[in-house]
């Protein structure tokens, strides 16, 4: 929950009470989406990149923040998809032996942590090896973590990755999702493994490429110059003016 | 932005602070959209529904509770849909003036009011004609208006009449929205009335009905019994185990 300066000496007067952000931060290697995960100094337990929204910030510029503090990347695709806000979803009692004993945190910033919050939540997509993953004051790990071997998270995080990949799935049939997540040219059969990566299931090649280009997402470029020429792909890219 | 117990007399330590639920809620009439919208006693603007989270209340159960204050209805559809939070969203100024001038509010809330507040934004659809629309503490009406006489609306809440109708746009095609709106059974010709008036075009006959009869959400039942039977068509109803 804390940025890299809201540590032990979180100035508290300076943010909306009650309110956070968190954000599922995901990439895309080796035909596996990650998920960019930190891990918790005191009890080695997983959790999503998050922090607060300044009194004075719009709280898609907090997401924007956490999100560069994090991966030093600004990311072209920034999403704001779901507010959680039920009244359980921290674990009170662990936040509150982790913050007064273990952490030993000052009363005050102790008692503005274990107050209620609500938590916006965004979605990022980003290309992996732009970034360069920090862990904040709280963490000793900062990580991409292929989804197939995401670890339990804490409070409602797991809660928010699978509603990030819901949101995800209803998009990418119409939306040029693959432009933060592919490089700028890509083959048919790369942009395919992406959306079974998505979807989790396969895909029927001869459907998935006319439906694809039917959409109008695509410019086709040159062939990919490896191996036999007439067997070579041709590379596509996302138009410029088409939006995700 | 008040509710009918949350008047000048407002417990505002009860509520989470710098936090509001606003909702957009939408019925249907006479081949119209309609939005159920207050107006100020004090300035004559109109605004959407909307109150305070209660600190031991789920947002969505919040945003239930406003819901049936305003219509005296439980909605069988309440989405949340995005979370307003730009810096500017209301305008502070007048704000200032109605609590403290026009309504001479007690300094303790009208300060608690005028802090910044983020708000998080439901849409509702519910049967107009099953509804009792009642105007809250702050207002002297509570009416439902035609999306097209649409009047000028407080802060930020023509933005989101639009973010709501872009949400329900992107759904219509494939979700049986039309449980909420339309009555138990409907003819083809006013379930396509009805996807026209979300989607501000209109449709074609044949192409629309051969498009909703593959998404599997209708059954078909007898003929609706009134002119000519050969003329008379068929009346459908959403399956029960489809949701929207």
């Amino acid at each position: 929950m804390e940025s890299k300066d809201q540590g032990s000496n979180l100035d508290v007067d300076r943010f909306m009470p009650g309110l956070s952000v968190d954000c599922v931060i995901l990439g895309y290697q080796k035909g596996q989406l990650h998920v960019l995960l930190l891990r918790w100094k005191t009890t080695h337990e997983w959790a999503l990149p998050g922090g607060f929204i300044d009194k004075a910030e719009h709280i898609d510029e907090a997401a924007q923040r956490i999100l560069m503090e994090r991966t030093q990347v600004s990311a072209l695709y920034l999403q704001q998809f779901q507010t959680f806000g039920a009244l359980d979803r921290r674990d009170t009692a662990k936040m509150t032996e982790v913050l007064n004993k273990k952490l030993a945190m000052d009363e005050k910033v102790s008692h503005w942590l274990l107050q209620r919050f609500v938590s916006i939540a965004y979605l990022s997509l980003i290309e992996m090896n732009t970034s360069a993953p920090q862990p904040d004051h709280l963490s000793d790990r900062c990580e991409w973590v292929p989804l197939s071997e995401l670890p339990d998270l804490l409070f409602d995080h797991r809660q928010m990755v699978d509603a990030a990949l819901e949101f995800l799935k209803e998009r990418i049939s119409y939306l040029p999702i693959g432009r933060s997540l592919l490089p700028a040219r890509f083959t048919m059969k790369e942009l395919q493994y992406l959306h079974e990566a998505i979807l989790q299931r396969s895909l029927d090649r001869a459907n998935f490429q006319k439906r694809i280009l039917k959409l109008g997402l695509l410019q086709k470029h040159e062939k990919q110059m490896t191996g036999a020429a007439h067997k070579a792909p041709y590379l596509y890219s996302f138009r410029d003016n088409t939006h995700s």
